[in-house]
């Protein structure tokens, strides 16, 4: 459940108030220059700090407890650890029985039957993408002829970004955001027709990000309202190059050689300043609540770099299984 | 590549012009009454041959070659095949170097190296969807009480569906569509925190769809418009129930035993009857291309019974896998 | 359940008395020449006929129905399917109270709980690893240049293999083997430290065939009796050789560049044709129980050529997995 | 590749001299009681120390960083790790060039082209199996019914451990060792009659572990010597108890209620005092290599217990598997 890939192969886990989080890494070749240092960049563009992120300080210290010697990966399994800063959790008890809506406390309490560690969203907490993003930065590095960038396109529907955060702050909400990924300089032929189709395995790991409710490919949902002479991408010279590029750089499931295009949805953080009601399991009422501490006003802000990295790890993989033949 | 799935697993091969296409689905319980007629329904909702869809008639018989015994699941794997009917395939020959826009040929040549079978899109086809209609049926007979729905809420941006279909054929167009699924009575728990989350499994079989080129849950894309006050769903009762299900039914990836609903989008036929240009491998010249035969003008009115399907499946293998704990 | 393999992949189906079994193999590249005829060489070395086997004549016809396309894989996955001959089953209906013993009615009674197809076996039938030999035709041709034997080296524990099975013949029993397979010219670094050592790999496969009870590797059961000074395999050239080869051409669970060496028991067939006493499960008795028909002797007779197929199968998937470093 | 399970799932890494060694368990159920000290008791008779052993003196201490909630496994991986304490590995760099006979020296530089952790063995030292101690332990408490026994039967071909053990120091040698393990109280109708077969799984993992180079089921090799008529196993009752048990608790791959009885062959360790010659890649000739410090004599002692562990692996994810039905 927490492992996913076919060569190129994570496994995720940590609890956001337990000892540390972390990532195995394996399948990755032996012999890339790699040390904590690599990390630091994407780490920081997933940090908080700015404008509509929350003021807490969290520790992103990547810590390499496998897979690299003398300043290279050995070929055996990665893994890096993210230790968790000491922090007061008893404030989440309550949310066991008062679950925050938009959070997973209900669905984590009916399916651990109340074992699960509640205490800052425990395992469905966002800071289990460190993870990913580390696992990003070594995927990048497999594929380094190829260019991937994630950016914000609008927050709030406005892409006037700046605007939609100092509204959220004054009226104590948070607030959704769109973000577009785009890679360049990717070969014709990775993926496959069905089950492990580009945007199958992109849109898995999409998904595997919290807060993620919509991924589109190319034209994306314009496509259901397009007539086809306006949808086809007409192939222009030898290398495949389109005129248009509906498909997002992908037909029946593979790259074509066009740029890779898609775009994700990020909710509005579900945690909010302004009291919210929401059913008491306890007393059977549907009761004021409010949640304390320090939260993102818009994680959107946060996710370009955890997009970038999933796209990267999808693409290092299917490159690598492509070698094969 | 062409496997999927945990504990009910799927496993989809076939041409579409070879002598045959078909699943193995492996991981059915025994004991479940089965026989080639409980196919029947849902093949004849794929099928074609109502306004809007091919005039060819394809013959999709199945034929259950393991698996059952006595009329019941055996619990080994079940494999149904389609045989194919003998159909003139010269015309595909001149897509290898005059690739069809839209259509898999330029990257089937680039991935298989000119090995691939061309011959009605060979394994490309939208006829191995077959084999998921066909593993679906078995899929909700897994969870009898889960009644999923997908419906047609648009074709070409346009409710007025039969408008839209008509307008494509004078047009000698072809034209996209938006599908809804809906699954009720699903209970609460299903699915993971991350890689297995409910999402990360529909999207990445709907993708396996051909023609899909978006998927949202829930309130989607509009979710990077909201705040979080607008979307947070408010639990109001015992069983979790919200008042909004701006979150589709699920949180942390987990069902929250709310309805599970989603929307995907189907790109228009690649296939069209006016020509079109596109470049000549062999001439290195853009060049007119037509294409004939028949063609769906809308694909994604044959698309629903499909989505349902995969819903099934990704819910059936989700509930089995949660029983053994 | 059915599938096994990393990007080599096979998934194996059907019962002895039921339409059909075959095998789907994924992840096979395109490009490969390839025809039923491939298959008829070790489809007969595996075949009935000679003394010690049944008399019963199976078809064992092989059918390509996709992934083969103007004499090459197409590089999708490639379904091989034997049809099975309209046999008179009803006998086999009084072993779900009367189990035979070393035969797994018992166990498929409990499993599928009188759900199975128990007609011949059903899914538990060795005819099943006519997909296994097929598969390993094709994994043969993707390490063409590494040779592959499997022998006979003893029939019940006599090397002269004629006596041992007049002898059983006379008295109406039957009689184990042990095989030995080598595989030359291996190159070096195939497979992995702990979960993937070749050897995991390859007894996974080779108990996989039924009948099988032990396997041993170089020394094998005699390194336990062995000193290190005795056991260990000195490097001898610039590739590698070792002077003894008590490794059996593995350390560490990779290939060392030295012959891959390993032998295997097969048990003596459980059906004979003296009488048994076995449980009734109907009367609540110990009863005598004749089994009729024509049955093998000595299975091992016709298990070599599936332990080169299961051999060949492991080493290409490790070759191929090996390929993308 | 470091990856194993199918519901109950393992993940091991590390290296011998690098900061830690761990495995991350996933699939286990929320609500199992565990802590550090739950693993103490299996560690310690995996531990060094006694005649025979090592004389170094290793740091065993488990560490739980994800996975555990107030005292109990709380459904998400548990990550288990053991740091490795600081040690002067200089000595390690020259087996890159003159290989340990027997060891792993040799395939590592052809595998990872120098760029592997070659320090006490790296990623294939013997004590990467501490994680799968750590996961017997958990699996054990899934099926608290049954009792699995591990234990040395001979040491070099002796039943007197003891004498074998002092010959071996004498003579600056070391010696392999067999292994019996026995399961009781199993219930039938785990594993598959293929490729998951319970000689499949267990066989897998066994040959995971270090230095096994054999494994025989029930009457193993000597089935190969057997007649039909002395290996059958007679069901006796109700239960489906046999009289004899030359199946070791197994047919068709799958329990039969039986105990299920195996053996393995674990070679003698690779590291001896007394002097050795193998070939120096540097000078192109066989040289005489001395190994410094303090080895096992005899790896055997240690692995009982560890054999327990992937036998309780096995049976626990077998144990999910069949739940779902």
């Amino acid at each position: 459940m927490n492992t996913f890939g076919n060569i190129f192969k994570l496994t995720i886990f940590g609890e956001s108030h337990g000892p540390a989080i972390g990532v195995v890494i394996d399948g990755c070749p032996a012999g890339i220059p790699l040390s904590e240092k690599a990390f630091y960049a994407d780490l920081q563009r997933r940090k908080a700090g700015t404008k509509g992120t929350t003021t807490r300080t969290e520790t992103d210290n990547p810590e390499i407890i496998s897979g690299v010697f003398n300043g290279h990966t050995s070929g055996s399994p990665i893994t890096i650890i993210f230790r968790n800063k000491d922090i007061d959790s008893k404030s989440y008890n309550r949310f066991k029985v008062h679950p925050r809506p938009g959070h997973a406390d209900f669905v984590a309490e009916k399916k651990y039957k109340g074992f699960q560690d509640y205490r800052g969203g425990g395992h469905f907490s966002g800071r289990l993408t460190l993870g990913l993003v580390a696992a990003g930065v070594i995927a990048k590095k497999l594929v380094p002829e190829i260019k991937i960038t994630a950016s914000l396109l609008e927050i709030g529907g406005n892409t006037n970004i700046d605007e939609s955060i100092d509204q959220a702050i004054t009226r104590q909400n948070s607030v959704g955001g769109l973000i577009e990924c785009c890679a360049t300089n990717i070969p014709a032929g990775l993926g496959e027709p069905f089950f492990n189709s580009v945007e199958s395995l992109i849109s898995h790991l999409a998904f595997s990000v919290p807060g993620i409710k919509a991924i589109e490919f190319g034209a994306g949902f314009k496509a259901a309202k397009m007539t086809g002479s306006n949808f086809n991408d007409v192939i222009i010279n030898e290398e495949g190059k389109t005129r248009t590029n509906h498909s997002g750089g992908i037909n029946g499931g593979i790259t074509n050689g066009n740029d890779l295009i898609f775009r994700v949805a990020v909710r509005p953080t579900a945690s909010i300043r302004q009291p919210q009601t929401t059913y008491n399991f306890e007393t059977g009422r549907i009761e004021e609540l409010t949640i304390d501490g320090r939260h993102d006003i818009c994680i959107a802000l946060r996710v370009p770099v955890i997009i970038e990295a999933i796209t990267a790890i999808v693409i290092s993989d299917l490159q690598m299984t492509n070698k094969k033949f």
